[in-house]
């Protein structure tokens, strides 16, 4: 039987849609990543924050490591330059830790942050499809901005 | 091989989407769905079209349909309950189609539209992330008209 989606074929449209993503944190103006909001909702920074948040630490845990509570806090990031450095970083990690999801692993159920009960499949299709969701918000910031944001299917 | 994700959770995990969408749908009062919008984007009526244009006729093309160019007019569309009345027939028209989707048949290489080349995952993949990204904006139009939108992981 044909798989319809193989690991590989996964971590490329995760990459590929992280890619996207640090197009769209390099547009932003430095003041307005931080400021820059529209409705109450937060800045490209916060949401920046809540993709490093998952990404790392979600496989981290899903891989058998220890379960900590969702934490998006990142004190230490105070400039955009701070953000590309450990969104890079976090692109390494992902792709040093992706051998060990092995098939039986994208079936097993956790509860990662002590608190969503999924499949590795489901929690990474959802990481995934969160990211895709905030950076459209990311878009209309963008554009509301007057900046022209880099063209969807844009994943190199 | 266990696979990673089977047809039948691709199929869940559009269906689940596809069903947010049309929540954000219902919460837009009617004028704001066809006039509202930021930045110079299209109002969620335009982006609505969108996914309609791309749902049934892409997975008809990728089925085997007729190679037709890419035709978000819908001139027929005048009222909000027009849009949820296709989106509903779009659904169950998805759900009549889908059992045509064997594992083959995700591996198969299709021009869309006559102009996009891509495996039927990958288009399918693709159909999927284009809506929530869009539908992000949605939620960024529902914020800025004061209106809450639906919990992200809502799909029921």
């Amino acid at each position: 039987m044909q798989e319809i989606i193989t690991p590989s074929e996964l971590l490329a449209i995760w990459q590929g849609n992280r890619r996207l993503t640090r197009k769209v944190i390099e547009l932003f103006p430095e003041k307005d990543f931080f400021e820059f909001s529209i409705g109450g909702m937060r800045p490209f920074s916060g949401l920046t924050k809540e993709f490093l948040a998952i990404a790392v630490p979600g496989i981290t845990e899903i891989l058998g490591g220890e379960i900590k509570e969702f934490n998006d806090t990142f004190e230490d990031l105070k400039t955009k330059e701070d953000y590309l450095k450990l969104w890079d970083e976090s692109t390494e990690k992902i792709n040093e830790l992706w051998p060990q999801f092995t098939h039986e692993r994208f079936r097993e159920v956790h509860t990662l942050f002590g608190q969503y009960t999924s499949s590795a499949m489901e929690s990474i299709t959802y990481f995934i499809e969160n990211e895709i969701h905030h950076r459209g918000q990311g878009y209309v910031y963008l554009r509301a901005l007057g900046i022209q944001p880099p063209f969807f299917w844009e994943r190199q």
